[in-house]
């Protein structure tokens, strides 16, 4: 008996009101279910014929090698987000994705992907719409290092975990559990582990945000969402594109 | 009577080969023809409501505007690119599109995609791999800002545009055509206009390309493609993922 309320459908019922055989060709994503350990690299840049996987539970992050042994974190990846889509399509992977906590993943493969798109038109759209969605993000922390001061910078990046992480049902408007250390925050915002260290401390001080003992803390929503000039309008849809 | 071998086409086909129901599907993508003065812009960030376009000629730049009226530049679109195909998913468009030079693109509506989506599932999966090939070359971008050095930086860049160029029947191995300013580059690269005016005469200097009346000339292809770190696997297919 395949589950069909997963963290994915609920993600995609934000773009698509799923009908009962969306979710059960959606279901078939979940089938070859795996639990990795934290640090597991599930998929490996530069190598050939990755699998994709859909995350259960648990979090993940993907990230790029530098020749100099730099990394930079693309993403991080919480249920319901694909892990290494582009993998499965592009032949070689262009980046790597690794377990940030225990995780529970569903290997998927191109063949399942081609047949949702033939029997689930709607399905397709939903996974492109999946797919833009995680680009925003991508477009999100281009500007990130680009444009915005580290203070301003980190408390985009907050914000928008906590706006995911409540789309899937998980913490709360208030704050969120986070599993991240001051080393994934700085290798996703281009600063050093000092620089975001005395950056949270700031932003402590200020009432704004608090990061301790593997928890997010909102002080003050309004001020920080003001200050990191944060409209969620990307992640989430006011209401379904295709009722 | 509508043109079959569209630079869209020739994108695509690097994925799927496409059948002539897929083609004539894929044609209807250019019934809505329409021609942009350079400068023109097209889809604005935070409205609701917008049109996607695919371009047939010409160069386009996607961006986001900062509260300061700083400006980080995501990408540029050549022919056969999408125009703010997020736009018509999210609703309210997360960026904002101009014209670079004259550009002529066909205006792409929702239900286009949603019928073709329907229709030819092979074309979902090659627009799939099209937003992913864009997806990837925002990650580039971001890695760019974060963690390369900005005379690799500009390498990678200026050898993406080439590749990418080439792949839709632009432009030489040797070089190509470019109506980009020091001050498109600057804003994609997050560096000063001053900085990438000496970061070009130093590449120029060093014998790897040069950037000069419009046109950039790659002088020493394997040097510069090493400095870069530069593999074009994200941006084409040795053959049919899709045969």
């Amino acid at each position: 008996m395949l589950t069909l309320q997963t963290p994915l459908a609920s993600k995609l019922s934000a773009f698509v009101a799923l009908s009962a055989p969306d979710l059960e060709m959606l279901a078939r994503f979940h089938r070859r279910r795996r639990t990795f350990q934290a640090g597991h690299e599930l998929i490996h840049e530069g190598e050939k014929n990755q699998s994709a996987f859909v995350l259960a539970e648990g979090w993940a992050c993907s990230y790029k090698l530098l020749p100099d042994g730099e990394r930079q974190i693309v993403d991080f990846q919480i249920p319901g987000d694909f892990l290494g889509l582009r993998s499965i399509l592009f032949r070689t992977s262009d980046h790597s994705v690794e377990a940030v906590t225990r995780i529970e993943a569903s290997e998927v493969l191109a063949s399942d992907i081609l047949d949702s798109f033939a029997h689930a038109p709607r399905l397709a759209t939903a996974v492109l719409w999946a797919a833009s969605r995680d680009e925003a993000m991508v477009v999100e922390h281009l500007v990130n290092l680009g444009r915005r001061p580290a203070e301003i910078r980190t408390a985009h990046f907050l914000l928008e975990l906590g706006a995911r992480l409540r789309l899937v049902g998980v913490g709360e408007a208030a704050g969120f559990e986070c599993p991240l250390t001051q080393y994934h925050l700085a290798d996703v915002l281009g600063l050093s582990a000092v620089h975001v260290n005395r950056v949270l401390r700031q932003l402590r001080e200020d009432g704004l945000v608090t990061f301790q003992k593997g928890r997010v803390d909102f002080d003050d929503i309004p001020r920080l969402t003001r200050l990191a000039g944060f409209d969620p309008e990307y992640l989430d849809q006011p209401r379904p594109f295709l009722p």
